[in-house]
C-alpha cells in the first residue's frame, strides 16, 4: 500500500485525472510539476486513501515511514533539513479534497520552525525580524488550527505588544517584540493544552496532517457536503509543500490570478497582487491589492512569465484556471492552480468563446460544442435565469431552497392580505405556515413565498416552481403568530420588508439589491447546441396545467406537456363549488349534472393548453388526488359544530368529508381508484378533452392528445380504465375518416407497477414514471411529514447521501425505474417511456433516466432549460463512456 | 382445436387429473367411464376451453359441429335419437367447473323432449303420465334456467291444477292434467320470451350450454369465486349425459351416497335414498329419504353392487368419495362422483384413518403420512380450533371475517360498558365504529367484537386474532348511534343478543347455538406428522407481545417469537402517562427520567415473555409506531379548546400532538426514524431487554434474544441503529466469560429495503419481512383506508385476484420478498430470514415463503397450528414438484 506521492511521481495517468486519490489541489500540483514542468515548490501529497484508512481505523500503519521517506527526499532536493538549526527547510501543510470545501482545515504555513531552527532562518536570511515573524505566525496558526487553542489567547499579547511599541500594524513590530511574542505564544499553548508546543518537526507534521484528516468530519465540512451533495466517504488528501516567501523583501510578492475574468467571462487575465506579502494578506484584504497591470510595473519580466504560464495552463486544461503564485526574491513560483469557479454568465460566455480560436498564435486551441455544453451547469443556468441578489446580507434564518431566485417584498400573512397589498402596488412576500389550494390567489401576486413547514414537494414548493416564483419552505425557525412572525428574538411584522433567496434558502431582513436577470446571448447558443446533441435521444417536456404555463414552457423550449394535472382545474374558486356538488350529490341525476358542468369548464381549460402546445404531445392525467381535498376540513367543521353549529349544507359537507376522510390520503382512495369508485368522473374528463381537441381541429390546429391513468397497480385495473377512455374515444371518433390517434397510458408510480411493469405494459401505450410518489412509497417517506422533520438529520448523519426527492435514489427508486422500463419494453419493444416527477428537472436524475432508456423527461416550465442542458450532458456522457 | 370430449375419450393422462380442462364433474365421469369402467350413462363434456373462448369472442366457431358429432355418437351408442318421435334419447345438461360452485346454472334434465318426442316416450315406456310429467318438468326447468322466465309463471298453473284435481302433491296429478300443464307452460314461456318454446333438440341443447357459459359470470357465481379465491379466468365445462330415470317405477330409485361419514369421519358408508324418484327429490327434501340400510331391504343386490363400487372408488381415489346414483328398472347407474367435502373433524379422522389399512381384504390400500397431511386444510383446522355455530341463522348483515370462530353475547357500545356488563356475569359482544388502544380492556372481556369500519388489519382485527376472539370488522351496513345500532330498519339496542361468525363475517340476531370446540386426538396426530415433515425446513413462530400470549403460542406449537411488538407495552393504562411524560419532556433530565421508568416496567414485560419462551428465540422489535399514537387526538383537544378551554397540561399535550401530527402516519416518522429523532428511546429498550435476559439467566433459564430494527431503508441507517444496540450489549456483557450471543437484524418492510437488501444485509444478522407494510407500500394501499372502502369492489371486478393483505401478492410483493431474500443471501449466505406479517399464517403465502427460502414464518398464536400444517404442505408440495 502506497499512501504518499511526491509531486513529481510518475503516475500512469495524467495526475489531473486523479483527484479521487490526490485531491484537487494535489492533482493539479502534480500536473504542474510532472507534466507542465512549471516552477512549483517541491512537495508531496498524502492521498485520500490514507484519510479513509484513518477514518476507519486510526493512523494508518506504515504512513509514518512513507512520510519520513518523502521528507528525506525533499530535504535532499532542497539541500536543507526540516528543523535544521542552521538552514532549516520549512513546509506548508494544506488540505486538498476532491472538491474544494470550506469548513475544512485550510493551511498551516512555516512548519518546521522551532526554537533552534528559527535562529538558523534568521541567520541564513540575515533577517531576524522575518524569522521571528514567521515563527510567531506558525505558533499561532498551529495552535489554533491543529491544537484547537482559542485564537484570543494569541490576539491579546499581540495587541499588547503593538500598544507597547506604538505600532499600528503587525508589520511595525520589531524583532525583539516578535521574539517576545513567540515566548508568550508558546506559554499560552502550554497553558491551554497542558503540553509544551511541539518542537520536533516530525511531531509538528504528523499533528498537522492528522488535523486535516479530523477536519473532514468537522460539523461545517459535513454540513457543506450535505448541501453540495458530496459523499462523506471521499476523504481528503493533504499536501506538504516547501515554503517560499513572498514577504522576504521588496523583490518578493504574492498574488492570485485568473486566466480570464471569472465574473464576466471576458478573455483577459485578471488578478490581485501584493509586493512583499504572504498569500493570506491577499485573501484577508488587509492591504489594498493591485491588479496584474500594476504588477507589470514592478515585475515586467515576471509578469510576462506569468502570462505565458496562464496561456500554457489554459491550453493544457482547455479551460479558465485560477492560480496562486509567489515571487521570492525575483523568482516566480506557482503554488496552486485549478479550473476556476465562475458565475453563470461567465460560464456561458467562456464555453461559447472557447469553441473559437483561443491562445497565442502557433499554439491555438478550442473545445468542441459538446465540450462547451459540458462546461455549463444547472447552477450556471439558474444564475442567469432567475434574479439574484447583487450582494448578500446576513441570514436571519434558513429554510429549504424550494424555488430558485431572489425576491424582495413586504410580508403578508394571508392570501387575501397579499392580494390587497398587491392591489395597492406593494411588492409582497407571502408568509404562511403551509399553503393550500385556497392560497393560490395570494401566491399568484407574490414576489416570493416563505413557509414555516413543508418540504421540497409541499404545495408551496410545487406551485412556486411551476410559476417560477422564488420560494423558501420549511423554515422551522420561523414562528408565525397572527400577523407577525419571529425568529428567536427578532420580530417581523406585516408590511416589514424581507429578502428571500430561493436558491440558497436564506431569509434576510430588509430590502437587498437585486441584480438584473436577462439571459445573455450565449445562454441560447449553448441550449441550441444542447438540443442538437440530444435530438432524437432524450426529449424534454414540461409539467403544465394551464394555457399560460404551457405557453411559457414552450417558450423555454419544452417539446410537449408530460404532465397536465387536471385537479388544479378543479380548485379554481369558480369550480370548487361544482366539484363539491358532484361529491355531495345524493342522486345519480345531481351527480351527472355536476359532472356535465365540470366537463364544460374543463373543456375550455383543455382548449387553451392544446392550443398553446399545437402540434406537440400533451399528456393529460385524469383526476388523481383524494376527494376530501376538495371538501372543507373535517376538523374545522367539527369545531364549528361544537361552537356555532352547522347549517344544513355544512352538515352535508361534514358528512361527506367524514366519509371521504382518510388516515393516509397519500396511499388512499386516489388515482384510478377514484375512477373505480366514481366511474362517471373519468369519462367526463375524457369527453371534455376530446371535445377540446375536436374544437381545435376545426380551427385547423393539430392537437396531440395522450390520456394518462394515475396510480395503476394491476393490469386489470388499467384495462378497465382503458376501456372507459376507449369507449369515449370510440364515440367521439365514430364515423370519422381519419380519426385522430389518441394514446392511452399510465403513470408508473407505485412499486408494484414497476415490479409488474410487464403485465401492465400489455394495456399501456406509454408509461410515465411518477418518481415523486414512487420515492414516497419505495422509502415509505411521506414527503409532507419527513422532508422538513427528518431529512436534514438524515442527510447530516449520512443515513442518506442525497435528499431522494431532489435527486433520484439510484439504488432503490432508480433500480425500480430501470426495472419498470426493462420489463415494460420486454412486452412492448417500442413502449414510450417518460418521467414526470420533480426529478425530471434534476441533472443527475436525468442521467439515470437516459441510462434507463426513457424517451423524455418532463419538469416544471422553469426547469426546462436546465433539463435540456442536462439531457444533452447525459447523451454526451454516455457517448464518452461507450467509446472508452 | 378440440372443444368436446366423450366420457370414454382416451386421454393421455388419467381424466381425474384433467379438471382444468374437463371441470370436476366431467373429469370424474370420464374417470369412472374410461378407467374404472363403472356403469355410467354415456355422454360427453364440452371443455372449459370452449367456455373461455365463448367469454372472449362469443360462441366458438366449430363448436356446433363438434357437439353434433358427439350427439350422433351418443345416439348410435344408445340406439335412440334426440327428439325422435318414436323412442327419443333424453339428456341432462350440467355445469361442471374445476371447483364446485353454487350460483352457477346447475342442471337441465329431460332435454330432447318436444311435442312429438313426448309421445314417443309415452309409447315406449307405456307410461303417458311419466312422459308428460317429464316434459312439464323440462319446460319449467328450461324456461327458468335457460330462458330466464320467472318461476312463478309455472307455479301458478301447477297450483291451479292441483286444486282442481284435489291433489296434495304433484305425484297425484294424472296424465291429462300434466298434458294440460305442458300446454300452459309453453304458452307462459312464449308470453315471457316472445318466442315459442324451442322444439328442435339441437336448439334446446345449444341454449342450455350457452346458459351454463353465461352463468359463469352471474353475480352470485362471481361473488362466490371472490370469497373462495377462485380465479375468474377458469371458466366452466358443460356435461351432456344420457338421462336415466329413477322415477320409472317401484323398481327404480335414486340416491346420494358417501363412502364414509362426511360429518364425523366414521369409516361407514352413508347415504340418502328414495324409491321411484328423481335426484332433485332427494336434494329438495320433499319426501323423507331412507338410509343405505333401508335401501338394502328394497334392493339387496344393488346395495351390494353399490357398496362394492364405493370400495372401488375409495381405493381408486384413495379418499372418501360422494356419489349420485340412480336405479332404473333394476339397473344401477352412477351419475357422478367426486372426492367428498367434509367437516374439520371428519377430515382429521379420515386422514389419520387412511394411513392404516383400508378397503376389503386382498385390495387393501393406505395413504402416507405426507398424503394425510395434504388432506387437511386450514379451514378444517379452524373448524376444530374455534367454536362454530351448530346451525346457521339468517344474516342481518355481513362484514369482513376478521378473526375466526362463533360468538354469542349481548351488545355493548363502549369498553367501559362492556367491562361493567362482564363483571355482572353477562356475555358481551363489543360493538364499536373502530377500536383503538383505549378499548383494550373492553375487548379483553368480550366474547366477540364487531366494528362498523376498518379492514382485516385494523386494530380490532389484529388484536382479536392475537387473542383468538371471534371478530367481524368493517360491517358497513351497521350504523351506530349512541347505545344502539341499526341495519336498515332493524334496531339493536344495548343488551340485545347477537351472534357473530368471525369465520364468515356474518352477524345474526339472537342467540345461536354453539357447537363444542375441543380439537380431536387426530388434530394432534396430523400436526405431529406435519412437524416431522417440516423439521429443519420451515419453522413456525408466533407474534406475541405478552407472557400470556407467548405461553399460549408455545402451547399451540410455536418455536419462538418472530415478532414481539414493544409498543403494546406502552399503551397499558399505567404506562401511557409515562410515555406522554417522555414525549412532553422539556429537559433532557425529564426525558431521561421518563425513559428510566419505562425501562423499568418494560423489563418486567420482557422477563415474562422470555420466561415463557425459555430456550426458544424471541425477536423483539424496537418501538415502531409514530409518537402521536401515544398522545391525545389533536382534534379532540382543539374542540375542547374552542368550547371548554384547556388546562395547562392539556395545552402542552396539544402542542406536542400538533408537533408530532402527521399527514400520512403510516409512512411518516416511525420505526428507526423515531430512533434517530429520539436517540435515547432505543437504548432504553435494549437495556431493559438485556436486564430481563440477565435476570432469567440468573434463574438458570436460557433466554435467546434477537433485536429487530423496524422500517430500515438504508444500510447506513441500520448501521447507526445497530451501533446503539451493540453499545448496550457491550456494556451489559463487559467482562463476562461466556457472553450471550445477541443477534441484531431488521424488518424488511419498505420496497427499498427489499430492492437494496444486499447493502442492508451487510449490517444485519437476520431479516424479517414485514409483509403487511410491504404490501401497503408496494401497492400504495393504506389498509385502514382501502380495505373496507375499495377492496370489495376491486375483488368483485377482478382488478385484484385476492385481497393482498390476506394472501401475499405473488407477482408484486412476493417478487420483492424473493428479491430481498436472494439479494440478502448474496451478501450473507446464511442470513436468517423470516416473515412476521399477517401472511405468516396464510397457507398460500407460506408456500411462497418456503419457495423464497425463508427459515421461518411467524403469525398470531391462534394461527400457529395452521401455519405448522401449511409449512409441512409447502415442503411436501415442493418435494413433489422436484421429483416430477
Amino acid at each position: 500500500m502506497s499512501y504518499v506521492y511526491a509531486f513529481d511521481h510518475k503516475h500512469k495517468r495524467p495526475p489531473m485525472q486523479m483527484k479521487d486519490l490526490l485531491g484537487g489541489k494535489g492533482a493539479n500540483l502534480a500536473e504542474m510539476t510532472s507534466v507542465l514542468k512549471l516552477p512549483v515548490p517541491p512537495g508531496f501529497t498524502i492521498s485520500t486513501d490514507a484519510c479513509r484508512a484513518y477514518m476507519k481505523g486510526g493512523w494508518p500503519a506504515g504512513l509514518d515511514g512513507e512520510i519520513a521517506e518523502q521528507v528525506k527526499r525533499l530535504e535532499k532536493a532542497m539541500g536543507r533539513k526540516l528543523g535544521d538549526p542552521k538552514d532549516p527547510l520549512l513546509v506548508s501543510v494544506r488540505s486538498g479534497a476532491k472538491f474544494s470545501m470550506p469548513g475544512m482545515m485550510d493551511t498551516v504555513l512555516n512548519l518546521g520552525l522551532n526554537d533552534q531552527s528559527v535562529e538558523g532562518l534568521a541567520a541564513v536570511t540575515g533577517d531576524e525580524r522575518f524569522a521571528y515573524d514567521s515563527y510567531r505566525r506558525f505558533i499561532s496558526m498551529y495552535g489554533r488550527i491543529v491544537l484547537g487553542v482559542d485564537g484570543e489567547v494569541f490576539e491579546h499579547p499581540l495587541e499588547e505588544a503593538k500598544a507597547k511599541a506604538g505600532a499600528k500594524s503587525d508589520a511595525e513590530l520589531g524583532a525583539a517584540a516578535l521574539k517576545k511574542l513567540c515566548t508568550q505564544y508558546k506559554a499560552a499553548v502550554k497553558k491551554a493544552t497542558k503540553k509544551p508546543f511541539p518542537q520536533a518537526p516530525a511531531d509538528q507534521l504528523r499533528g498537522a496532517i492528522e488535523a486535516v484528516f479530523r477536519s473532514w468530519n468537522g460539523a461545517r465540512a459535513v454540513a457543506y457536503r450535505v448541501r453540495e451533495k458530496i459523499s462523506h466517504d471521499l476523504g481528503t488528501a493533504v499536501n506538504v509543500q516547501t515554503m517560499v516567501f513572498g514577504n522576504r523583501d521588496q523583490n518578493s510578492g504574492t498574488g492570485v490570478g485568473f486566466t480570464r475574468n471569472a465574473a464576466t467571462g471576458d478573455n483577459k487575465p485578471y488578478g490581485d497582487f501584493l509586493v512583499n506579502a504572504q498569500g493570506e494578506d491577499v485573501v484577508a484584504g488587509i492591504r489594498n491589492t493591485e491588479d496584474l497591470d500594476h504588477m507589470k510595473l514592478h515585475f515586467p519580466k515576471i509578469h510576462d512569465e506569468l502570462l505565458a504560464i496562464f496561456d500554457r495552463l489554459e491550453r493544457h486544461y482547455t479551460d479558465m484556471c485560477d492560480t496562486e503564485f509567489t515571487i521570492e526574491q525575483g523568482k516566480l513560483w506557482m503554488l496552486q492552480t485549478r479550473v476556476g469557479k465562475r458565475t453563470g454568465a461567465a460560464a456561458l460566455k467562456m464555453a461559447v468563446d472557447m469553441t473559437r480560436k483561443n491562445g497565442r498564435k502557433g499554439a491555438q486551441w478550442s473545445i468542441t460544442k459538446a465540450e462547451a455544453v459540458m462546461r455549463v451547469s444547472a447552477d450556471h443556468l439558474d444564475g442567469v435565469l432567475h434574479p439574484q441578489f447583487a450582494s448578500k446580507g446576513k441570514a436571519l434564518a434558513k429554510g429549504l431552497a424550494a424555488s430558485p431566485g431572489a425576491a424582495v417584498g413586504q410580508v403578508y400573512f394571508t392570501a387575501d392580505d397579499a392580494v390587497a397589498a398587491h392591489n395597492k402596488g406593494h411588492k409582497v412576500v407571502l408568509v404562511r405556515s403551509e399553503t393550500s389550494p385556497e392560497d393560490i390567489h395570494g401566491m399568484q401576486v407574490s414576489q416570493g413565498i416563505l413557509t414555516a413547514r413543508g418540504g421540497l414537494v409541499s404545495h408551496a414548493a410545487v406551485v412556486a416552481r411551476g410559476w417560477g416564483i422564488p420560494a423558501v419552505v420549511g423554515a422551522e425557525a420561523v414562528r408565525i403568530a397572527g400577523k407577525q412572525f419571529h425568529v428567536g428574538d427578532t420580530v417581523v411584522k406585516e408590511g416589514d420588508f424581507v429578502s428571500i433567496d430561493g436558491t440558497t434558502g436564506e431569509i434576510m431582513l430588509g430590502e437587498l439589491k437585486l441584480a438584473a436577470a436577462e439571459p445573455p446571448a450565449e445562454f441560447h447558443t449553448i441550449l441550441k447546441w444542447a438540443d442538437q446533441i440530444r435530438k432524437g435521444k432524450l426529449a424534454v417536456r414540461a409539467n403544465a396545467d394551464t394555457g399560460e404555463d404551457a405557453a411559457k414552457a414552450r417558450e423555454l423550449g419544452a417539446e410537449g406537456i408530460g404532465l397536465c394535472r387536471t385537479e388544479h382545474m378543479f380548485l379554481a374558486p369558480d369550480r370548487l363549488p361544482v366539484v363539491r356538488e358532484m361529491i355531495l350529490a345524493s342522486t345519480d341525476e345531481d351527480e351527472a349534472k355536476a359532472l356535465a358542468e365540470l366537463g364544460r369548464v374543463q373543456q375550455i381549460d383543455f382548449e387553451e393548453i392544446l392550443e398553446a402546445m399545437d402540434g406537440l404531445p400533451v399528456t393529460v392525467r385524469l383526476l388523481d388526488p383524494p376527494l376530501h381535498e376538495f371538501l372543507p376540513s373535517v376538523e374545522e367543521l367539527r369545531i364549528k359544530k361544537a361552537t356555532k353549529g352547522l347549517s344544513k349544507r355544512e352538515k352535508a359537507e361534514l358528512e361527506a368529508a367524514e366519509e371521504w376522510a382518510e388516515h393516509n390520503p397519500m396511499i388512499g382512495t386516489r388515482g384510478v381508484r377514484l375512477g373505480v369508485v366514481k366511474p362517471g368522473l373519468y369519462a367526463m374528463q375524457v369527453r371534455a378533452l376530446l371535445r377540446a381537441a375536436a374544437t381545435l381541429r376545426k380551427k385547423g390546429k393539430n392537437p396531440i392528445v395522450e390520456v394518462m391513468i394515475p396510480l395503476t397497480v394491476t393490469r386489470d385495473e388499467l384495462a378497465l380504465a382503458r376501456s372507459w377512455v376507449q369507449a369515449e374515444v370510440d364515440t367521439a371518433t365514430k364515423g370519422m375518416k381519419n380519426p385522430p390517434h389518441i394514446t392511452i397510458g399510465t403513470m408508473v408510480e407505485t412499486p408494484r407497477a414497476a415490479v409488474c411493469a410487464d403485465e401492465i405494459a400489455e394495456e399501456a401505450d406509454f408509461f410515465s414514471f411518477g418518481t415523486n410518489d414512487l420515492t414516497q412509497m419505495t422509502f415509505g417517506f411521506s414527503r409532507d411529514d419527513v422532508e422538513s422533520r427528518m431529512m436534514p438529520a438524515y442527510l447530516e448523519q449520512g443515513l442518506l447521501k442525497r435528499n431522494p426527492f431532489e435527486t433520484i435514489d439510484k439504488d432503490g427508486v432508480g433500480a425500480l425505474v430501470k426495472m419498470g422500463a426493462t420489463k415494460g419494453r420486454s412486452v412492448k419493444k417500442h413502449l414510450k417511456l417518460g418521467v414526470c416527477g420533480e426529478h425530471g428537472g434534476d441533472p443527475e436524475s436525468i442521467e439515470l433516466f437516459y441510462e434507463a432508456g426513457l424517451d423524455y423527461v418532463s419538469c416544471s416550465p422553469f426547469r426546462v432549460p436546465i433539463a435540456r442542458l442536462a439531457a444533452a450532458q447525459a447523451v454526451i456522457g454516455d457517448a464518452g463512456s461507450s467509446t472508452k
